[in-house]
C-alpha cells in the first residue's frame, strides 16, 4: 500500500478514532430494523416464532480472497452473501448480519466504506429487510472479515441435512462450478510471472468469463428460495459450499442414505459441476412431484450403498470439494 | 513455532483434514442445549419471548493478546468471558456462542482443544447452560478468534446506555484498572532485550501481580449481575471494556446527562480504575435505593455539565482508554 497521507482525503484506519469509523460505517448500512440496533453493547433482535437461526463465516485476506482481484463493494457483498445463503439453508430469512472487521492500520478509509456499501447492497438485493445491526471493529496483520448471520423461520420448522429420505428427488437451485471457474481464470490469466495476483482486465475476457468471475467475486446465492423449499416440504436442505460432491457426501452420511446425480444435469463440464465450491447454491431433496419453481432437478436419493454419492449409479469416490486445512497454498496478492 | 511431524501425536492442523479439527472442537464443548447445534449450516436457538440479543467481539494474535503470555485456555477463556459479558450488559441471559476461528496451518492440535476447553469453562464459570453451538475454521496467517454471544432477556426489558437520569445512582460490578495493571506487569517484566514476550514466571510475582495478571489473562466479568441488575430497575447499564472513564463518557453522552464519580470510591490508584480496561465490569445507574447486591456506588448522575464525565465535580478531560486504531503498537510474541 501506498504511505499514509494525514492531510488527503482518504486516510488510513490508523489515522483515525474507532468513532471515527464507526460513524462512516453506519452512515452506509441503512437503516436498522431491530428493537435494539447498532451502538449499544449488543443488539437486541425481534423473533416472533421463538427460535434464532445463527451462522457465521469468515473471510480472511490470502486463502478467501486477494485484494487485487476483489474490490471492497465486492468483498462487502461476498460477505453478506455466503452467510445469508446459510440461513436461506435452514429454510429461514434472514434479518441481521454482525460484522466483526479486524484491519491493517494502513487500511484506507475508503475501504471500509465500499466494504459497508457492498454488506447494505447484498442485504438488499439477496435478503431484502436484512440490515446490518452490530459488529466489532479491531486492528489486526490480516484484514478479516467474520460475519454472523441471523434469521427468522416464520413458523416453519427448519430443514436440516439429515432428512433425506429413499424416493425423494435430489434438486439444486442456483449454479455450481460456474464460481470455481471464475478462481481458475484468474489465477491462470491475472498473475504476474512470480504467481503474485494483478489487477483484473475485464476487456481481456468473453462474456461467459466474465460471468463466471463475477459469480466468484460476487456470488448471487438464491437466497429467497430458503423458505420457499422449506414450505414445499423439503426433507433435507444445505448450502454448496465446498463443491456439490463433497457436500451432497455430507448430506448422505447425515441422513443414512446415497444421493445419485444424474450426469445429464449437470451440463457438459461434469468435472467442474461436482468440485466446484463457493457458488452456495442451495441442495435440497424432495418428494416426488414437490419441487418448487426455481429448484431443477439432478438426482434421486436411494438406499445407502457403497459410497454415499454416486453418479448414474457409479460410486463416485474423489474426495471432490474444498477443505481449507488440506488444501489451502498461501499466497500473496 | 517448531517444524511439523506428522507422525508426532500433536499434528498441526495444517496436516489434518477440517473434519478431523472439528471433531476435536466438538469433544470438547460440551452438550448442546439448541433446537438445532454444531453440525448443520446454522444452529437455531430457543429464544422464548421472541428477542434475541446478539453481540461479536474479536481477539487478534498482536493487539488483543500475545502466545508468550496466553495459552490455549485461557485464550479460550477470555473470548468466551468479552462477549458474554456484552450480552450481561443488556439485562440478558447468554445461551450461546458461535465462534469464529482463523489459524496459521503450523497451529497445534493441542492449541484447538486447549481453546475449546477454555471456551467451555468461560461458559460454565460465567454463564451457567451457555454453550458454543456452531462456527467456523478458517486458515489465516493470524490467529483470530471472532465470537458471537447470543442471549434472552426472558421477558425483560433491555437496559440502553441511553437512559441514565439526574438523580440516579452511578454504580459497579466487577473490577476496574486491575486487567490493565496484570497488562503493565507483562509488558514491564516478561519481554526480553528487543521487547518481544517471554514466557511468564509467576514465582517472580507477588500475590497482588499474580492476581492483576490473571484478571487481563482470563477475566470473570460479573456475567450474572446483568439480569440482576435489569430485575432492581437499572436505567442505563455497559460493559466497561476500553476503560471507565471512556465508556462513562459514552454512557453519559448517550443518555445526555454528566456522570460525576466519587474518587474515594476509586481506589488507591485513581489513574488505573480511570483509565484502565479489559476488565469488563457492569456499569450501571440505577434510582436511589435501588442498587442491588454485588454493585457498589461510585457517583451520582447530575445535569449536563461541561464534560460528560466528572470527578468530584471537576470535569474530567483526558480521553482515558483504549482506542484500537489510536493506541495499538504492532508487537510480536
Amino acid at each position: 500500500m501506498t504511505a499514509p497521507d494525514p492531510t488527503g482525503p482518504d486516510p488510513t484506519v490508523g489515522e483515525l478514532s474507532e468513532g471515527r469509523i464507526l460513524g462512516r460505517i453506519l452512515e452506509r448500512i441503512g437503516a436498522s430494523a431491530a428493537v435494539v440496533g447498532p451502538g449499544d453493547d449488543a443488539a437486541v433482535l425481534a423473533v416472533p416464532d421463538g427460535r434464532v437461526v445463527a451462522t457465521v463465516d469468515t473471510l480472511v485476506h490470502g486463502p478467501d480472497f486477494r485484494l487485487a482481484w476483489s474490490n471492497a463493494f465486492d468483498l462487502g457483498f461476498k460477505a453478506a452473501a455466503v452467510n445469508l445463503a446459510d440461513v436461506a439453508a435452514m429454510g429461514a430469512r434472514p434479518t441481521a448480519l454482525l460484522v466483526a472487521l479486524a484491519m491493517p492500520d494502513d487500511t484506507r478509509l475508503s475501504f471500509v466504506e465500499g466494504l459497508a456499501e457492498g454488506l447494505r447492497a447484498g442485504c438488499a438485493e439477496l435478503a431484502p429487510g436484512c440490515a446490518v445491526e452490530g459488529g466489532d471493529l479491531t486492528v489486526s496483520a490480516t484484514l478479516t472479515i467474520a460475519v454472523t448471520a441471523l434469521g427468522v423461520l416464520d413458523g416453519r420448522e427448519p430443514v436440516l441435512r439429515s432428512g433425506a429420505r429413499v424416493g425423494d428427488v435430489v434438486a439444486i437451485a442456483g449454479e455450481t462450478g460456474r464460481a470455481a471457474a471464475g478462481l481458475r481464470i484468474l489465477f491462470d490469466r491475472f498473475r504476474d510471472a512470480e504467481g503474485v495476483p494483478v489487477a483484473i482486465d475485464a476487456d481481456a475476457l468473453g462474456r461467459d468469463e466474465q460471468e463466471a468471475v463475477i459469480a466468484q467475486l460476487r456470488p448471487h446465492p438464491p437466497v429467497s428460495l430458503g423458505p420457499v423449499a422449506a414450505d414445499a416440504g423439503a426433507t433435507a436442505m444445505m448450502d454448496v459450499s465446498d463443491g456439490l460432491a463433497l457436500d451432497a457426501r455430507r448430506m448422505a452420511t447425515a441422513s443414512g442414505i446415497t444421493i445419485d446425480l444424474h450426469a445429464s444435469a449437470l451440463g457438459s463440464d461434469l468435472h467442474g459441476a461436482l468440485t466446484g465450491g463457493e457458488d452456495h447454491a442451495l441442495l435440497a431433496c424432495f418428494p416426488p412431484g414437490a419441487v418448487p419453481a426455481g429448484f431443477r432437478p439432478i438426482g434421486v436419493v436411494v438406499a445407502a450403498g457403497p459410497s454415499p454419492v454416486s453418479v448414474d449409479g457409479t460410486p463416485y469416490e474423489e474426495r471432490g470439494g474444498w477443505d481449507p486445512y488440506a488444501d489451502w497454498d498461501a499466497g500473496r496478492g
